[in-house]
C-alpha cells in the first residue's frame, strides 16, 4: 500500500522505516523538504539527523506535506500533537479526502515543564480536532498509548500480549487500521467506538508518563483483562 | 484493624462486607445515621435499603463521618467524588490526623449526561485536592480504577492478575496500604509517586469507562506489561 507517514521524528522514522520493511511504499512527509534534509545536528538522543536516516533507508521517499498525502492511499499523522493541524492543513484537505487517516499524535503540552499536560481533554479531544477540521478524512485514533518502538514492533514485549484502541467514525477505516496494526504484531486491538472515545486513549497519557516515571521504561503498555 | 469506610453506595458496602469477612473491625460512616437507617427505597439496581445491607451484615456498624472516622485506625473514602471534600469535613480534620485515609473516589461530573467528565484533571487531582484540605491526613490513592467489587475481590477476573497503584506522599502509609491490598487478593501493585500521581489514575476513568461501553462490563481491569 501507498502510505504517507507525516513527521520526521522518532514515531515517524520507526513506523516508516517498519511499514517499508513490511513491504509497503513509504513516502515521510515533511514541512520543508530543503530544510529538513539540510539540518546536520542530532535529532535527539541516539538520532541522526534526517539525511543519515534517510541514507540508511533507501527505500523510504522524503516529500512535503502536500506531495506525500497526494501520493498516498493512507496517511498516518506522527507529527507533534501542538503542530498536527498546521501540519495536516498543510498536506491539503484535498489530498487527505476520502483517506484513511491514521492520528497517533497525543495533545501534550511541555509548556510548564515535566510532565507535560494535556492541551485538549475530557470534552474533546486531539483526534476530534482532526476529524472536524478534515470532515472528508477518515480519522482513526491509535498508538497513541505506545512509544514509536512498540507501535511499530509490539512483540518486542511479551510477545506483543498487550492491548491497543482504535476510535473512529468510519468502521471500514478502522477495519482497515486494525488489519494494518495486526501485520505490525499488534495482537489485541479494541474498538472504543466513535472518534469522540479517543478522548479516553488520549487522556490514559498521564498515566503512562507516570507509569514511565515508576517503572523506569517507556517499554511498558497495558493489557485489558476481560 | 479497626477501619472506617466512609459512604454507603455500592462500593462502600462491598469494601465494608469483605474487610469484615477479612476479621477487620468495620464501621461504615454516613452522614445522618437516623436518616440513612430510614431509607426504605432500594438504593439501586440490585442493592437493598441500606438498613436491609446492614441487618445481613451483622458484623459491620454504622456510625457519623465523625463517629466513624474517630474511632478508626484507617479510614476508606468511598464517597461520591462530588461529595467526598464534604463529607471528610464532617469526619472532622481532628479524626483524620495522623491516620492512612485511603481515597477510592474518582472526581466524576455527571452534569452534562454520559459518559461523565472529570470536575479536576491535569494540572491537580481529587487525591491532591484532600490531601491539601487535610493535610494532617496520610492520604493514599488506589483502587478508583475499579468496580466495587473487583477493589474488594480481584481475584474473580483472571484469578487477580492486573494491576493496581498507590499513590502518596508518605511511604509508610503506602505500604500499609500495598499490604492490605495485597490481603484483598491484588498480586501486582504498582506505586507511582508522590500524591500528584493520582492524577493519572484518576484521567484513566475516562477510557475506562469507554472500554466499559465497548465490552460491555465493567468487570475488567488493565495489567501493566513490562
Amino acid at each position: 500500500m501507498k502510505i504517507a507517514v507525516l513527521g520526521t521524528g522518532s514515531v515517524g522514522r520507526i513506523l516508516a522505516a517498519r511499514l517499508a520493511e513490511l513491504g509497503h511504499d513509504v513516502v515521510v512527509g515533511t514541512r520543508e523538504v530543503a530544510a529538513t534534509l539540510a539540518r546536520t545536528a542530532a535529532a535527539g538522543r541516539d538520532e541522526p539527523p534526517f539525511a543519515a536516516w534517510l541514507d540508511a533507508n533507501p527505500t523510504v521517499a522524503l516529500a512535503d506535506y502536500a506531495g506525500a498525502a497526494a501520493s498516498a492511499e493512507l496517511v498516518v499523522n506522527a507529527t507533534n500533537g501542538a503542530g498536527t493541524l498546521a501540519a495536516l492543513g498543510q498536506a491539503g484537505a484535498e489530498n487527505l479526502a476520502g483517506k484513511v487517516l491514521v492520528d497517533v499524535s497525543n495533545p501534550l503540552d511541555f509548556s510548564a515543564g515535566m510532565p507535560p499536560t494535556l492541551f485538549v481533554k475530557d470534552t474533546d479531544s486531539l483526534g476530534e480536532q482532526i476529524q472536524r477540521a478534515f470532515p472528508d478524512a477518515r480519522v482513526v485514533k491509535t498508538l497513541n498509548t505506545l512509544t514509536g518502538a512498540l507501535q511499530a514492533d509490539p512483540a518486542v514485549l511479551a510477545g506483543g500480549d498487550h492491548t491497543v484502541f482504535v476510535s473512529g467514525d468510519d468502521a471500514e477505516a478502522k477495519q482497515a487500521v486494525t488489519s494494518l496494526l495486526e501485520s505490525l504484531g499488534h495482537r489485541d486491538v479494541i474498538d472504543l467506538g466513535d472518534i469522540t472515545t479517543a478522548r479516553g486513549p488520549e487522556m490514559y497519557l498521564p498515566l503512562w508518563l507516570r507509569l514511565w516515571g515508576a517503572l523506569g521504561t517507556g517499554q511498558l503498555n497495558i493489557k485489558v483483562v476481560r
